[in-house]
């Protein structure tokens, strides 16, 4: 029998979770130069379409469908999701329809590879990221689901605990988001040149709206709408708040002033960290671990002027350690007192065991998707052309990609004609007259 | 007995239909030049302010209220909602209040007006606007709103499918939208003059909010938290996908770029598309139907420059057309297996009954609201006006109706005094200073 | 016995109401000059990492704990909130988790420290307020709200009815607001200097994502998905429409336009106005109760001018005014037909007794919170300086606080280098290289 309540949640949940990408594509539109924000929120955008499609065709299947061989990959059995419309899953008393996980999880896969977008903002080609999104999501993105989904290698054998995707979503896309950044290379003029958020605006809301998605995002993957799933809303959002603190603290003593872009990275940072074990800690442990991702994740973001990849949007240090410190630190702060016949962590006389699982766990997913990311994208750049020229760079990606500029902002009469409409478009005539 | 976890489901899916209202104030105010944006707004926005109230003092009762007479209109017994609190409705077992079915519904008539606004935008009176909401909410959205409800005419007698608004909601909105501007004539300089969009991140950040708020406009249309409300927000994704795909593709192919705008606007289409038929298809149907509300609506963008109609924002293209499209496809579409007791359409071995019937409910619909509404405008029109002077409309309806203009970005020090202010309204004192 | 409908609904109307906050941040940014939107954005955005953080450590347990003395304050056994995974709350029958409701209501005190962000706009110092928002949480925000938690003093002793912060949210942050903008005193300029909107789109958006929010806010009050949540709902949406118009025609009257910004102060207005009522009144109360909050509230932003006081965003009018408004109308409009058991108003023939109910508890709050606000605003100001420098403010308080200016919109080539980029930080090098 379907439990409504859960239903409602589950469903409810899979439409916040789908609003993080555009929410996603609000905070990274912002952050890059008002020549760039169209291309990046159409890559963002474009995976709800893309990784949507195949997660019906092939992906949900390969993923969850019934196993094919040790826990590593599913069979096409359900592929095209035909004729499951009566089937429910779930725990006895608490079952939902089917195709409410479906659409729960095929929400996670899009947001997942949406996250790439912001390692190689200002320089991709569309298309060839169109066709990356399809081929990153089946290569690499549905293999680690695999082997996190209950019957999976990871989750079954080796007890690695990842509730919300700290390890499959965070920590994948910060591998290959190294990966893809180092593949395509630096954008013309960095660091040397100055790349200041365009609209600081939109990443506040941006975050703001990440935020409020997450609780979709982690108190969804409850799956039921009862204790595991309060704690996981509360858990969330205490740890984002403690890393809003910790980042705007060391930028206060660091930099000497607080920012918004930190308040705001700091934010996503936090909701990052706490994303694995939200479900396994006390609302305390969460503050620790908001505190040590915004913290840690505050730091990192010099890493990639130290060792000179150029992660545009910092996708590398926010998701990537993010995530690994939120997945090592269950090791730490999870204890059997929130979940019952949970483990307890270092802190709560459960040893080393469950720390040294998430680590290797983590580990491993890191470098398979470095490993693979790596070789895709370096195949995809090569055959396909995954940059965009260096003329036109310079000029702006929205123009050469999809020949739109973003904004035409003067509150102007049309009496005083185009002469001060400006932006590199204006010379050309409006795409629907040649329609 | 109450069923809280439908109650939750549907008053949660009343607050993300609402929220498609502001959405859609972002994707059409984007989607005009910077001087008209407030007015295109301020349009939608208050048709939660004129449509709310008259569905609790008369509309509810009329459309769904006790029948008058053969499944036409409603008596008005429950105008006013007087003394409702402790009903309720639906199906034994999930019974939610009354008050949360009648608030979803409410927020149906909202946006559906809202729609027209946008073949009006930057030339379009407020206040006869805000009028004319009321009176085509009365004459037009409650008659065809109740016809297609579970007793009315067309639904109990010509069973025609309709689940979330297909009909009632864009084929309506879409044949009152070109009523609407023919009445009102082109735009000054239309269509020489181009009309680029003036802030396309809002374009698109406003199509992702109306994707998010389509789950409750779709899956709560189920009015219970089970399978068909899955089904149904599955599909609804999925179109949403696959359209954005077959119009970047059409792009691709016709102008050589994929735009930000035909994403978005490819993402409207599709979840247009599939609003008639979301609980009555396998996913894979829906993936169809999508490709195909994509696909026909990239091309029919083209038809007011070829018939010479200036619908704005394409309403007629996008919702008449999608809507139009959507409510056939349920005709091939449509199979048992997804809907049990449900129909068969034509490729389910059903033959061609339902689609005879889905284009008779469509078209009865459309010539319907497409008379009223040129009759009703032209009165407007005649007696009121609806349009702004020529001098205003090229000065900008913002500041001609609202005394406003949208921004001032300029981040300047207060030092340099109010010589950068610029907007045409920066030589007039605050209104603030005159309250 | 978890009840997983009312459960999903608590859950995901504290999402709602999280969001609330960054859509207060982007009403109150659009409402400032373009100098100072991040730094009111982040003063809003910074309540979230405070008062959730503190209400973790001991703010629950003051407010909601066990009874320390008289009703007036908890005590601090749940402070930290450990251990309490797997407590419930609320009737039999209809339970929630425990921490559901902890985060339910930690949003409410997130919003209402966030409201008083509006009063002192554009010159406040950044990390004064974040210690003050801890403070004036502790001493102002808990104690109110536990004499209004159903074991405390002014709801059990005195019957005062605010179904969901009419007195606790709203009159109480109208009351700080005015307190605030006394200790700090008028912005350079003001009222003689205008100052305009500096993107009202983003407050007309803003209002809008307050009205979805404001559907969590005061049917989530109801803690379970049954009829008073329906109710609750409903009535919310139809006080927000009557504001509109209220204000609206107000505005058309008295100054000859209506305006956007009318538009939006309108629809809060009237959600403000039927906070505390939302329960208890029938459908056509509420739209009384929107269009007096509307047409009061409309005229109360003057006073700011008669008087003389700086509240930047009429928090004090809006939500001062709208609140005790509606606390009060509460004692005409309240009847028990649409809440069993509850008490009949003035109209509904329940005389007198709870209008001074009504008007004791309110002013009694207004009185508290505008006392220990003025004493604790002034001592900050005094000890840690809540104000920033004249240069500082005139030259931009986000410029001064943060470092950083919102915008750099100009959609140009980077051949044309940065001699356009503009901007007050256009000379400096981006903060990112200097990490």
């Amino acid at each position: 029998m379907v439990d409504t309540g859960s239903t409602a949640w589950l469903l409810g949940s899979a439409a916040l979770v789908m609003l993080m990408t555009p929410g996603l594509a609000l905070f990274y539109g912002g952050m890059v130069r008002a020549r760039s924000v169209l291309n990046v929120m159409a890559m963002t955008f474009v995976c709800l379409a893309t990784v949507g499609l195949i997660w019906v065709f092939y992906g949900y299947s390969l993923a969850f469908g019934p196993d094919w061989f040790g826990g590593l990959l599913g069979t096409l059995r359900l592929a095209g999701l035909h004729g499951l419309a009566e089937q429910t899953v779930g725990p006895a008393g608490n079952q939902v329809p089917l195709y409410a996980f479906v659409a729960f999880q095929m929400m996670f896969a899009v947001i997942t590879v949406a996250l790439l977008a912001g390692a190689i903002a200002e320089r991709a080609r569309f298309w060839t990221w169109t066709v990356f999104s399809v081929v990153w999501t089946t290569l690499v993105y549905i293999p680690v689901a695999r082997v996190f989904a209950p019957d999976g290698w990871i989750a079954a054998k080796l007890h690695v605990l990842d509730f919300a995707g700290g390890t499959v979503v965070e920590v994948n896309s910060g591998a290959a988001a190294l990966a893809l950044a180092l593949v395509l290379g630096r954008r013309h003029g960095w660091p040397k040149q100055a790349v200041r958020p365009h609209n600081l605006p939109f990443v506040m809301f941006g975050a703001g709206l990440l935020w409020f998605g997450w609780f979709g995002f982690n108190a969804g993957s409850a799956l039921v709408a009862k204790g595991s799933a309060a704690t996981s809303f509360l858990n969330t959002t205490v740890a984002g708040a403690a890393a809003v603190l910790g980042w705007l603290l060391v930028e206060q003593f660091r930099d000497g002033k607080p920012t918004t872009l930190g308040a705001a990275s700091g934010a996503v940072a936090g909701l990052v960290g706490i994303t694995p074990g939200c479900a396994y800690v006390e609302p305390l442990g969460a503050a620790a671990i908001g505190i040590v991702a915004g913290v840690v994740c505050s730091f990192a973001v010099s890493l990639k002027y130290k060792f000179g990849f150029d992660d545009s949007l910092d996708v590398v240090a926010v998701h990537g350690l993010g995530g690994f410190a939120g997945t090592l630190l269950i090791g730490l702060f999870a204890t059997a007192g929130v979940a019952p016949g949970g483990v307890n962590g270092l802190f709560y006389g459960g040893g080393f065991d469950q720390l040294w699982r998430q680590a290797v766990g983590t580990l491993a997913v890191l470098g398979y998707s470095l490993a693979v990311t790596l070789l895709l994208g370096w195949v995809m750049h090569k055959f396909m052309g995954f940059r965009i020229d260096r003329e036109a760079e310079i000029d702006g990606v929205d123009e050469a990609e999809h020949a739109e500029g973003a904004y035409e902002l003067a509150v102007q009469s049309g009496r005083r004609g185009s002469a001060l409409a400006g932006g590199p478009g204006s010379h050309r005539p409006a795409r629907e007259e040649t329609r």
